[in-house]
């Protein structure tokens, strides 16, 4: 997706765009990705705003009360409304990548359990290598090869988050989310069907490697 | 939610208690926490009296004479329906928290295994620490904490339950929910929504932790 | 439920049962308890016949073309369709059992795992302790209990079967199901919320020693 | 099923195999089994033709937009979409078999985590026995049997890897699917019914074979 101009952040986008995050939030609830009104979502706007879920909504039943607009430095753009906390960590994306749509942020437990696998073995990122499903991402042309997805320390200083997760998307090979330990998963993507399945692809490796660290370990 | 003054404890509130438990047993079923009739559900009417589950119903399928209304001591109120054997674990809490709105008892694959779990292992509660879904509960402002559940043997002698769970919640932090051994959980909040908050983050918990110990003990 | 005399054994009759197996099996199936066509479905119509699910249908997917009237030898009544091999594994228990109006046979993935881990321990049963479920079937009124659930060998010979079947039942206490290593679950009761009550049980019970098991073992 | 006559495939055939592979996408999705956009279904259309599932879609959200129809070499007929890279392995089975009419390609974890199992063990097939479900597929009359499942090494070449397929099948008893190791389970039937019945009855046999990997190990 080609970022939109600003002129075109009319009602008929940010209705869309709502329609799009109630819709995801049925969807991921249902699979328990989003447990205890945890997680957040955000679609792009425009060059300079978004459409983010509010702090503390049940995910899985959101209506358009739920959803806020924001600028690109997380502020209530047109409310009051209050902003997730975590807001930087999806606007960071959105500068940083002007083609970047949309971004999925939750908190399911195969997320939760394998960054704290990956903390306690003492190692930084998870290292995915050989599953055909690795195609899902951009980039990858065959089974045969590895990603590394960066597991970071979870942090209440979101400024100071944000900082480390832009450090290593600067040092690093591109990649479409990354890992807080004890925590959960941030995914994106050019769009919605994109961001998702993304999503999907990282939650079954996730799965799969959970399940071969036990059989490994036993 | 304020407690409700006595004199709106009127057929209008009657029903949207009854609603909403009819409502969340779908849910609770759906996800397989509530199995073979167990588990009840209760919501607060006024000070003096609770909506409350009738014994042995199926709690996916209930509908208006599922749902009773009882006193205090855990009399039923305007009917001869049978109250729960456990209905004192409802109004205990009820009597205790006056911004108490709601309580959920399921039975859990989760809380059964874990609450054994706890049991075997020699100890008398559950510490669950370093995950992001401790915020899940009021008070918790970091994932840098650690939340104490605790685990009460079971018993069928439902008053001498309750004064044990009295005794301890007299003498600990605020908690809003404990296991009994073998059996399951029971949470509360302020209303429904709080109260499914608590339970979903609650049943989360206990399954990440089932799982490190499984990966822990390997 | 008392036995159904013969002279209401009428069209009505015979269409409430035909309901409620097509709506059992739509359950069933979305649990995953009746794969590929697996399991089999009964209701009593009268001291001489029953209802019963047609060999090798989608059992999520049944119409009333699915579903036949047998008698209690497992002969098709009034029609040639096929009744299951296993129709005397049926029709045993409504002779052995007048208060008996359903029985529900699936092949779940904790059945078929628990049957076949009791084998390979060189047992014949399972015995389930310490779970406030056990409440759930007839009988027991605290957890404080145990209970013996038979694991046959599995055998295509169903008469020899079934034969095994009466005489363990006939020698030991009173029980609401048993299982076949490495195939499933009989279970069955007054009416279908009885005997799904029992099913929800055993499969929920079946999942905590499964799951016990492995910890115990690492 | 005979095979369809070429004269036959007409556009009502065609409305017919589109609303199939619609539907078994939505079941499919729903139970996880094509998670990201992964796997690819068939069905034929003639002796000479199949409608195909056009390379890229979510599989849970399938319009006609989503389905196209190919020759036996995979080329599309009629229009311009994209046929999967992995069409050869749908046609090479519609051309060695004239009664197969439905080839089902699915990511399930279990076939998924399966294959890589086997594969470390250092064997090419997975040996399946002493299950009431191998009923499942035709020629099993017992439980008392084994059956073979080859598990080949993954392969982006596709054209050597159905030439090795081919080679398996021609030195082999008859089998109804097979897995390729870290991506996925191809299964086969005369319709769709028999198709989904043999990939329910996999699924549940690659659970099962996992758990108890997962008990002997411990």
């Amino acid at each position: 997706m080609k970022s939109v101009p600003a002129e075109r952040t009319d009602d008929a986008l940010w209705q869309q765009q709502v329609r799009a995050l109630i819709e995801v939030g049925r969807e991921l609830h249902a699979r328990g990705w989003v447990p205890a009104t945890s997680g957040n979502f955000s679609a792009r706007l425009s060059d300079t705003e978004i459409a983010l879920t509010v702090s503390g909504f049940h995910k899985g039943k959101l209506d358009e009360a739920g959803i806020m607009r924001a600028d690109m430095q997380g502020c209530a753009v047109g409310s009051d409304k209050r902003p997730s906390a975590e807001t930087l960590l999806h606007t960071q994306l959105y500068q940083r990548y002007p083609d970047v749509g949309v971004v999925l942020h939750v908190h399911s437990l195969n997320a939760t359990l394998i960054s704290r696998a990956v903390q306690r073995s003492g190692t930084h990122d998870l290292v995915l290598a050989g599953y055909e499903l690795l195609k899902a991402f951009p980039g990858n042309t065959t089974h045969a090869t590895s990603m590394r997805v960066p597991v970071f320390e979870n942090e209440q200083d979101i400024p100071r988050l944000a900082a480390k997760v832009d450090a290593w998307l600067d040092a690093n090979d591109p990649v479409y989310g990354y890992l807080i330990a004890g925590h959960g998963l941030y995914a994106w993507g050019r769009d919605m069907a994109e961001t998702l399945r993304h999503l999907e692809a990282f939650d079954f490796l996730f799965e799969c490697d959970l399940r071969e660290r036990g059989m490994r370990n036993t």
